[in-house]
């Protein structure tokens, strides 16, 4: 067997195998991020909350390539990503491609492929990482991941009810109390109806409208007016059409809305979905007329979850019903509510109110190896732990005993399991707490236990 | 609250939004796969057995974007990749980037860009994506993932036994037995001497020789002598310089190399770490003289493992010390191990060994509405359930009890709770096992503590 350091290596290969460029960077691509243990580990906690709370509510997690087709966001993405965000290119095949910016065009593409043979309601999900060629700012990367959750097949608005269960459930999973977070809602039958009928903008304007009512809270006031005034007639202003647009916006209350509006059909199912939230323990709902979506695909109710902290006030999810998405795919339409929850906002959510826990490596025992000729038997100790399922790393190192234990302290390994020649003789190990300073002799048995219920 | 089928919808809306597209695709890009959630689980299941065997080992996860400079690849990949095969384009901002195609320089820029802070060992590993622009056949497809451990800062052979360990431990861990895998070795600095010292090739011709070496078992064998040939001049063609590779290739057991060689250090250093694999009870490891491997960044010991069943000969994961890499980022260089293991190889190796379990849906317990008036109450005991950590799934189509209890079975979740009036008056829910046609009064409490006990 070898010894602790074994033999030397046997040297590079003296053979020149390829030119060394110079100056290779040490950095991510611009807008990403590496995930260095600590930060994964981070990440890993973050999504197996999520995992585990959708699944309980029957969701099943699906995945799909990267690259897609970017025919697939030509046909209903907001032009916005398409146009000046996606990563795309041309493949060695001569294909156009993209590296996809959102989850929902190959989702509706996977439902369509099998319309036929999917059992509904059918409950998918799934945290795609995704990309857009954007300015990098605090929650908004070039690479994120996005924890998108569907439901097909239900036309009902028991599918917008249990989307906005399974979000605030996932909130509450993460310890979050209801004053933390806002949810959203809005209905784009809602702003079809005070566009068109109430307004009487044409659909040109509709869409002008609607679109910067989207960024309305992104740019100051009064070029806020400015921009609703250049999308009207001399003669829609001169009725007071602004005027009128700019009373709606400042609406809290749904119930405050026009006569000619209140007893409209999205308007009666907003009051249905809030007063089923409330029943069902979900107080944090409210109306909000500016909601829009940035994406054209929404057909109805719209939703969106609101950090209220006063240094993070801005949206982390947001969702709604597209029915008819599947079917540009060529098939019949299909019911579908969904919604995506960026992993940057979220942790800038958990972060801002304290909800993020201390994470610590999963390594539970490090093995310090005080005299070489023992490696052998050090490695056949930490084999037999590692069967009774305890994490163990090994120090090869060959260093004094301090300096193992230094690193056995960087690394936030508590445990350290001493082994020399008297160890292996007698089958009792040195083990040392590193958080307590506590040391005593232990057999590899007890050693597996104490790990054990330290680990949990 | 809402009924069970709530109000109609508000109808889509009216406004022609975008420009429908015709014959968008329903599969994914060539040679990439969509993973419906029968797929996922088995990719989860691979993926979880592999995680809890590498922390077992004290490796720790990792990531990083999928998109890299194209630099970071110019400099050591082998060249076949880079220029035929990566996915690289320019980006939005003119930047030239790739989609990787290996993780080892991803890993390589993250260690260097942390030399100093990092402690060592440093025990890593990922389970990126990758992508490759070739030929997609069995085993081998343009996106795939690839399971990559690593072990900085060891330059003893300790890296090297204990990274075949790890090899072994998670193919035992998958229940495949030593007869199913054999873990090939071979030495860079070997076929050095070889071609150096002992068959006097110049540096090209050594180089030309290894990738036809790498090659060889994917052409005919008279192809391979005459590429052979074609490499050696006139001179050493008549000083019996093919005979001599040709017989070299033919052996099989490292004790029959020529006199020259096998006193030589790689030699000794092959032969120390399968005396150490078999000390360890790991004996199905061989030395494999035209064992190459692909990436011109190896210095030293190779390794990998090959699936010896007659119908999936192949080689399944390979890796090797490379201790070069991390300096080619201007910084001193660690003595390194790593190896990669293919998902799509995996699951061949488990498929034609019968060890892929049977896998089925997490969700326990299926709710069948059976009058549309107590849905609220049939989501409040779904609830109750879901907080005693039982995955359940509602079915709101509004259906026939028969058609549900259908749905449930297709979903194959074996516990269907059926919810009417009197359910709900009584608190007591007929719970039906479509496995077993059993049915049963019981209550929430009742319900929950079998669907726990069964989903174990």
């Amino acid at each position: 067997a070898l010894g602790a350091s074994g033999a030397t290596h046997g040297g590079s290969s003296p053979l020149p195998r390829t030119k060394i460029i110079m100056n290779l960077p040490l950095q991510p691509v611009k807008g990403a991020r590496d995930f260095y243990p600590e930060d994964k580990l981070k990440q890993d906690y973050m999504f197996s909350v999520i995992r585990n709370t959708v699944k309980q509510y029957g969701y099943e997690e699906y995945d799909a390539p990267i690259l897609e087709s970017l025919d697939l966001y030509l046909a209903k993405s907001g032009e916005e990503i398409v146009k000046e965000q996606t990563y795309t290119f041309i493949d060695r095949g001569g294909r156009k491609v993209a590296i996809r910016p959102e989850m929902t065009p190959t989702v509706s593409r996977m439902v369509a492929a099998r319309r036929q043979q999917l059992n509904y309601p059918l409950r998918w999900f799934s945290i795609p990482n995704l990309w857009r060629y954007e300015r990098p700012q605090r929650g908004r990367l070039r690479e994120h991941w996005q924890v998108n959750v569907d439901i097909f097949g239900v036309d009902s608005l028991q599918a917008e009810l249990e989307l906005i269960m399974v979000s605030n459930a996932i909130f509450s999973a993460f310890k979050a109390t209801s004053s933390m977070f806002l949810i959203k809602l809005n209905h784009r039958s809602l702003m079809d109806l005070i566009f068109h009928d109430y307004l009487e903008l044409d659909t040109e304007q509709a869409q002008k409208m609607a679109k910067l009512i989207d960024r309305m809270n992104k740019m100051v006031h009064s070029k806020f007016l400015d921009q609703v005034d250049s999308i009207l007639t001399p003669l829609q202003k001169e009725t007071g059409i602004s005027e009128k647009i700019i009373g709606l916006l400042t609406i809290k209350n749904i119930n405050d809305l026009p006569e000619a509006i209140i007893k409209s059909l999205p308007v009666v199912q907003l009051k249905q979905l809030m007063d089923s939230c409330r029943h069902h323990g979900i107080d944090n709902v409210a109306f909000d007329i500016s909601l829009m979506r940035g994406f054209d695909y929404y057909s109805g109710l719209v939703f969106e979850v609101f950090d209220t902290h006063e240094d993070n006030n801005r949206s982390m999810m947001g969702g709604g019903r597209y029915d008819g998405l599947v079917s540009l795919f060529g098939v019949e339409p299909i019911a579908t509510v969904g919604f995506g929850l960026g992993d940057a906002t979220l942790a800038n959510f958990l972060d801002i109110h304290g909800l993020m826990p201390t994470l610590s490596t999963q390594t539970s025992v490090y093995v310090a190896i005080i005299n070489e000729e023992v490696t052998s038997q050090a490695i056949a100790a930490a084999n037999k732990l590692r069967d009774q399922g305890i994490n163990v790393a090994i120090d090869f190192s060959a260093k004094k005993l301090g300096d193992q234990l230094k690193t056995a302290q960087k690394k936030q390994i508590n445990l350290v399991m001493i082994v020399g020649q008297n160890e292996v003789s007698t089958n009792q190990y040195t083990l040392k707490n590193l958080a307590t300073s506590n040391e005593s002799k232990l057999s590899l048995e007890q050693i597996a236990k104490l790990a054990s219920s330290q680990s949990i």
